[in-house]
């Protein structure tokens, strides 16, 4: 896919990537950097937890779902830039082994009341193991440049 | 700090963790794997992206901000865990050398509708820079179980 502007992006665009594997040995060693609890890095222990076994911390799918909206090529001339992200909600566990893939769809698109030469994107994002069951979801509000060489 | 159940917490009850600091290879590394973008991973090309240097992945800032939750050492007894994130905001760029640190405020606390072992708090967390600067806001919805032994 080609470079894609503000101008290209409208409301029901959808994009896809995946699947990604979130293995027991990625899934300890993000939780021991970053979410050391004991469901989410020791598997006999996460067994007697809320979650039932070892779970991935919310923030490595959070992470990997990053990483499927980079691979999903929607061709942003400045990149996949985030203000920020309403509305992430953990529905299941990611266990080992799931794979996961990503469904995005654009819920809005808005220019920006002060810089001329941008406009938002609101990006809500579904994240889906192997058998089709939403694990995550967020609304990412992202950074997109108007086509250069128009005056407004 | 001992366990603190659903009972034990308040509006405007406040943790704080930290400093960690997010060091240009960590920086580089969790983008490579997570955000593999320019402006992430390569210093000499982000100097002319819309970060003009070497930014940390907003994720990767979620991900720290979370290891500091875990040391703020809240006392719940199932751990920290989370149904949700709102209002993810990403204020001002990462960088390398940058020492962060974290103040979090609990601003609601709510029993569960429907399970009368547990409560809801929603926590305000704010991720400084060492100029006292914000760089990350983000409010997290924990489950948190009521005191045992109690009827209710």
């Amino acid at each position: 896919m080609g470079l894609r502007y503000f101008e290209d992006f409208a409301v029901g665009d959808r994009f896809a990537a995946g699947p990604v594997e979130a293995t027991q040995e990625a899934i300890i060693g993000f939780a021991r950097e970053f979410d050391p609890q004991a469901f989410h890095v020791d598997p006999a222990a996460a067994a007697h937890s809320l979650f039932g076994g070892l779970a991935a911390s919310g923030w490595h799918t959070a992470a990997l779902t990053m990483r499927m909206i980079i691979e999903s090529d929607m061709g942003i001339p400045w990149g996949v830039v985030g203000l920020g992200v309403d509305e992430l909600r953990w529905f299941k566990p990611v266990r080992p082994g799931d794979h996961l893939r990503l469904e995005s769809e654009v819920v809005a698109v808005r220019p920006s009341g002060s810089k001329p030469d941008r406009g938002m994107i609101r990006v809500h994002s579904q994240t889906l193991n192997q058998h089709n069951v939403p694990v995550m979801s967020f609304v990412s509000s992202l950074i997109v440049p108007r086509r250069p060489g128009r005056s407004p």
